[in-house]
């Protein structure tokens, strides 16, 4: 129905007659003269309804309002002297148009489009009419070229591209599962899955060797603003492999990917840092890595110190933290009153205080230095490299909370000293996660049972370390992987180690022990939040915006308005009966 | 772990020292040297341990069974004169083993894998153990370049992946929706969806112009033989396009999937046929063309015929037919107990009987003859086209009756004659199909509703086309699609026409309706089924065989087992409880 679409037609065409088609982004009525920017996928357009060309057009053109469809015909020419619009790839053109049709009218949009101002719900009422903004389109484009990049990637590296189902058995990844009830087995429910994780293991067992997958995933969970309960992840998984094997291929299929979507200077490879190494001086196993300021621990100096707190915590130095961390020059950018507000912020995570001293021309001064001998301040800005003008902050406790306030406390002081450059991509492997994570007395898998530990030989069962590893980028776990458990007898003795009795492992997991019997090779793998790699190949900062048909942080479409109730038939059909107690 | 896969150690390595990783496909012991065949993914090579070259390995090799997990490394050499293997890609070379590792041990196999006889329950049971045949595992290679072929082709004209939701509205397919119900909205429930149909038109609303999808989707059915729950579409949809322009898409993708997966005289265009035409010679909506043997209307000659069955049958002219099929030397190919035979066969798809003429040296004959006059024999004849040795039947009454049990004849004889050619591709369009179809006096959308009519204004509702189109392989249907309604009042309208009263209509599609007061394009597309046409590139007959993990015809997967019970925890929180009546 068109010869080119908008923006092809530039000042190569001058003179050739071309048909476009698409809305009209704006109209303005120059003294009989009508002038329409049309809109299609990548851009804009001008068409020119003058009288003197086309009557009939212009006719139509005077009906013509915002967002109508138009198929447009005319001749392309030069816009006159000082009329050219630098903006536009189609800025020195135009269309007479000598042939008009309206293919479709619109009524006025209930909102402006692009205006993200505009209340939530009524632009997810209208999602179709959001999607028409170019900063919409654009996203989409981007997760277009980048899932395709993906698939060649991994076909050219021998990987299969395999569907497992989505009708499938509950899954055991820890969060709720979305249940299916079945009609031909009353009763009875299939479970939507939480991720291919089984199923990619037995295609290993299968001798597929090379799999891969984008695959949908679900769970049923209490929405964060930053969670869909449909997610998609791109899923990896290899055999006869160790761990660097599969990192190399999570490496180039990253390369490629951010390079096919425009991003410049993207390692080939990245570093490679410990579970612990990135606790200890980050306070996170996901350490953003585009500024610096680690922790440094200071729990033998504070041993010394008269002040007891600090003495008793500095005692119990496996389970106990005493960090510094410095903030260069924040004696000169941070007012007393918002250092202040430092404490508050940490004491948000459990913090008890947040001790500091700043570093003057004379020395460490701030009330807690009264504690320590002239050696010990000494030792302190050695080892935290103090120079005149910085501040050093204290946090101490157990380990697991300072880990975490300082860690989040790092963040938050280069934050708002705004030291986190912009268009920097800083990847980063964490290796060598813990196996298991003892939480009010319940031993949980950190990773997922199905993961190969080191060693299960080991007094705490928090020191048994794991052949896991996450891919983290500027501070955000980009996704994750481990080599996998390939007997039966560990996998078992993981079950036994997490409290899971025999039975429940046969009932649950029966299907995978079998399988691991009958010749299962060693295999690992990984997988990667496809929403959150375009969140940050686009830039932008809600999983909503790289999700077409999105659902609100209550679950629902509000396009389509589901869940729905249905008919009591219908439950009929599947069993089912409403607990009315709970109903609103 | 290997430097090479099975297949690629070829007579070039001979020299080498190389390692390699796979199963042990056959073992045996000859006078106290062990030969093992090693299999991967793509085949076999053979390892030789020998006591001269390293004892530790032929002890190792020695516990060996079928199945166990080998990594194997040494040198390569020819094998001895005579003792080549042509059958194998690495049948001139056997590894010299100087060094094995047991990766891991096997259990005896429950069945020997690629026997086919095995019940097909154990099989499912052990799905991990049927994917290890070479069969299983070629089909999913050819799936896989079939998917990446689809995509790129796409790509490359243009079209984005935009994935779509798998938790929404119920959808008006026609088939029992999959229910999901919701945690958060207590007696609310998703469905799962039967096509992305609705979604991918508001793309089209959106302006996101071309659109793609490989797309899961889902049907509750009572599963026939070729039917699964989840089954996956290639879903394509464009704008501002003509049936033309969407059916030269799907010619270019199944040109460039088919020539992909190695087929080759695959046409870049295929012809058209009416659905009227179609209906008439071949007595079905997806004609097998790999061999003529058209149907030819006889109902002008019967009405003169002195039997009154007939002729009153063909005064009816509108409703009913009667219709010739000649079977090329059915009379010297076929005994008269066959062809009495070939009555049974139709009487099961409703008809009443089934005359026929055999074409002898001096004319017509058949108890039917006498009815007849010299000079209709001769039109029949004629008409038909018959030479001496041929046989032709005839069907007549209500037409839908005998264009579908003549339709299925036709196949029948063709098959009974195996005069159906292997390995060709006999693509075609199918083109005009009616809007609706009026059954038990309910008027349905014969493809789906949002289907462009080609003029309502008829007085018999079945008179109105549509502007749709099927592809047609091999008398299969591989896929079809439509030219949608873009404007809201004939939307309307035909919700009206099927008697969907406007409330329901906007209980279930205000959406939609909404959706196209905003500025719709007109648009178009089509779906293809992607297992059926791996089936057909595959040349296998069943689902099953090309979806990794398939469930059986009571929608079960016997290897995980699901569906399953859930805890009564788990209903509570949904609001649910089963009704107890229904249970077994």
């Amino acid at each position: 129905m068109r010869t080119h679409y908008c923006t092809q037609v530039t000042e190569k065409n001058i003179g050739d007659t071309v048909t476009v088609a698409g809305w009209v982004n704006s109209r303005r009525d120059h003294g009989g003269i009508i002038f329409i920017d049309l809109r299609d996928k990548d851009g804009l357009v001008q068409l020119v309804c003058d009288p003197q060309d086309s009557k009939e057009s212009l006719e139509k053109a005077e009906t013509v309002r915002d967002e109508f469809v138009l198929i447009a015909t005319g001749k392309v020419r030069a816009r006159g002297e000082g009329l050219e619009n630098p903006n536009l790839i189609t800025g020195k053109i135009e269309i007479v148009v000598s042939e008009l049709t309206i293919e479709n009218k619109s009524k006025p949009m209930p909102f402006e489009l692009g205006d993200e101002k505009v209340n939530e719900e009524i632009r997810l009422r209208n999602r179709f009419l959001e999607l028409r903004t170019p900063k919409a389109y654009d996203i989409f484009k981007l997760r277009s070229k980048a899932t395709i990049q993906v698939r060649n990637t991994l076909d050219e590296l021998g990987f299969l591209d395999v569907e497992t189902p989505i009708l499938t058995k509950s899954t055991p990844e820890g969060a709720r599962d979305y249940l299916v009830p079945s009609r031909v087995h009353p009763g009875e429910f299939y479970a939507l899955p939480q991720s291919p994780q089984l199923f990619k293991q037995l295609l290993m067992v299968a001798g597929f060797d090379k799999y891969f997958q984008i695959a949908k995933c679900f769970r049923d969970e209490d929405l964060r603003a930053d969670r869909q309960p449909e997610f998609t992840q791109i899923d990896v998984e290899m055999s006869f492999c160790d761990q660097e094997d599969v990192m190399k291929v999570a490496e180039k299929l990253i390369y490629d990917v951010f390079t096919a979507c425009g991003k410049e200077n993207i390692p080939t490879s990245f570093p490679r840092m410990t579970y612990k190494e990135a606790m200890e001086k980050y306070g996170s196993d996901k350490p953003d890595l585009r500024f610096e300021m680690p922790m440094v621990d200071v729990i033998d100096i504070f041993e010394k110190s008269s002040n007891e707190i600090f003495s008793s915590i500095a005692k119990d130095k496996k389970n106990n933290r005493i960090k510094a961390l410095k903030c260069p020059n924040g004696d000169n950018i941070f007012s007393k009153r918002q250092m202040k507000g430092f404490e508050d912020y940490v004491r948000k995570f459990g913090a008890k205080g947040l001790g500091y001293f700043q570093m003057k021309e004379d020395g460490l001064k701030g009330p807690l230095t009264k504690f320590f001998t002239e050696e010990d301040l000494e030792e302190i800005i050695k080892v935290t490299e103090l120079e005149v003008g910085d501040v050093v902050f204290f946090g101490a406790g157990d380990k697991k909370t300072v880990w975490d306030y300082m860690g989040r406390f790092r963040l938050y002081l280069a934050d708002q000293m705004d030291i986190v450059p912009a268009n920097t991509y800083k990847f980063l492997w964490v290796v060598d996660f813990p196996m298991f994570e003892v939480e009010d007395g319940r031993t949980k898998a950190l990773h997922h049972p199905f993961t190969m530990p080191k060693d299960l030989n080991k007094d705490d069962l928090e020191d048994i370390e794991s052949v896991a590893y996450d891919i983290v980028l500027n501070g955000t776990e980009l996704g994750g992987g481990s080599i996998r458990i390939h007997k039966e007898e560990i996998q078992s003795k993981v079950f036994e180690l997490m409290g899971i009795s025999q039975e429940e492992a046969e009932a649950k997991f029966g299907f995978l022990l079998n399988a691991l019997q009958y010749g299962a090779p060693s295999h690992g793998g990984f997988a990667m939040g496809l929403d959150r790699m375009i969140m940050l190949l686009a830039g932008t900062d809600s999983i909503r915006d790289v999700i077409a048909f999105p659902k609100t942080q209550k679950a629902q479409c509000l396009l389509t308005d589901a869940p729905s109730p249905v008919d009591n038939e219908q439950l009929k059909e599947l069993s089912l009966r409403i607990r009315q107690t709970q109903q609103a």
